[in-house]
């Protein structure tokens, strides 16, 4: 039997922080045919709640450490004010939407991360997706948005990786779907040269990958994003763009 | 043929600000057999936030005026934070539970209230309820949480009062379901005396009611709260409870 197509499509800060690329998205998201997912990131609208509240943002190496009041402050904005927005915008739309927390139908179970050199709070890694409600959910045409607020399930929220959580929904749902996975985070795709929109590659493969990367064109925050892209592309998700850029 | 059990569970602000008392209803709830929606109030939170982050909160007559940037708050504290704290509770219980405002699924539609002597601003009154989705989560056994925000379908979210989803979805729901809408609210019931607990009501019916309201028995917060528990009596709910006062 052919798989029925599911896309999923995370957007990054840099875009949620953005109307006008909101709306954008939001359309073309609500023109997707079939079942689909929307992962959204968090944007600047956390750092500048935390620090009207007097939250010192504390971040290493691009990451954010959730202490207890950032948690408090990340679960209000990313699952209050961001999700619930979106999910009006798709409503508008006439796409009809649901908001999820990994905590809501335990959709997305994970664990705080251990304490290695560094502590990050209360970050989760992903420990299991609860494909069942996913699907009972997709196959009633709605479209799931999903925040990247996790639970231990044993009440504790957690602060997870919006990528992260959009390749792992990927790989889970892959052996019941086509999955076209997109990563939208408001440039035109991997870039050769940084300062250079028009450099992206219209292509990468994990060789092509490990050479860039070797070589210093391809760094920072690029490089977990394509980690998750790479696994995704391991384990039989059908197609991976970031941005412009396939992942073949 | 019998109508199925649905317990609608509305809890107020004063329970939603006490970890205890929170808690104790999170843990009656989670053990209430068949199908099952807790509907919760917004608490302190929403004002502490609103202060640290210098807005003032405009009260009148009991009722907050949601400005926008109010509705900003009250939707990343009541859909986010308490919503999501809520749900993960659940989760720790066993209690299989998804968060909801008004706007996921388009569970809850409403409009921006009229302008008459006062503006509330983003305050909405009810429309309808979905009760298509409402039934068709309720079957696979999840506990519904919902947030006092709804919105208008155009994009628009809005502040809710939660006395009155609880109700709309009871009255909503009431065709289908043999619907026991409690509100819990962390007094005894509807009291004969304000400063005497003991001095409940075991009972309550329209005639006493207005006898009560004109001898200024009843009054201030405790009068919408009974005019929504009418309301819902009116439209065939079967049993209302106000902590330990039932509606007859």
């Amino acid at each position: 039997m052919q798989k029925k197509q599911l896309h999923i499509l995370k957007i990054g800060g840099n875009i949620v922080n953005d109307a006008e690329l909101l709306a954008a998205e939001l359309k073309a998201f609500s023109g997707l045919q079939g079942r689909k997912i929307l992962v959204h990131g968090g944007g600047k609208k956390a750092s500048a709640v935390c620090s009207s509240m007097g939250i010192v943002p504390k971040m290493v190496a691009g990451r954010r450490i959730t202490d207890a009041p950032t948690l408090e402050v990340v679960t209000m904005v990313y699952a209050g004010l961001i999700n619930k927005k979106i999910v009006a915008q798709l409503q508008a739309l006439n796409c009809d939407a649901i908001g999820l927390s990994g905590a809501d139908g335990n959709c997305i179970q994970a664990k705080k991360r251990s304490v290695t050199t560094i502590d990050y709070g209360f970050a989760g890694d992903i420990i299991s997706i609860n494909k069942n409600l996913v699907n009972s959910l997709l196959a009633q045409n709605i479209g799931l948005v999903f925040c990247s607020i996790t639970h231990n399930q044993n009440g504790q929220l957690l602060n997870t990786n919006a990528d992260t959580i959009a390749t792992q929904l990927a790989i889970a749902l892959a052996d019941v779907y086509e999955v076209h996975l997109q990563f939208q985070f408001g440039q035109k795709g991997v870039l050769e040269d940084v300062h250079n929109e028009q450099s992206y590659l219209p292509q990468l493969s994990k060789s092509q990958y490990v050479h860039l990367k070797k070589a210093g064109i391809i760094f920072q925050g690029m490089i977990p994003k394509l980690d998750n892209a790479f696994e995704a592309k391991q384990a039989g998700v059908q197609q991976i763009r970031i941005a412009a850029t396939e992942i073949v």
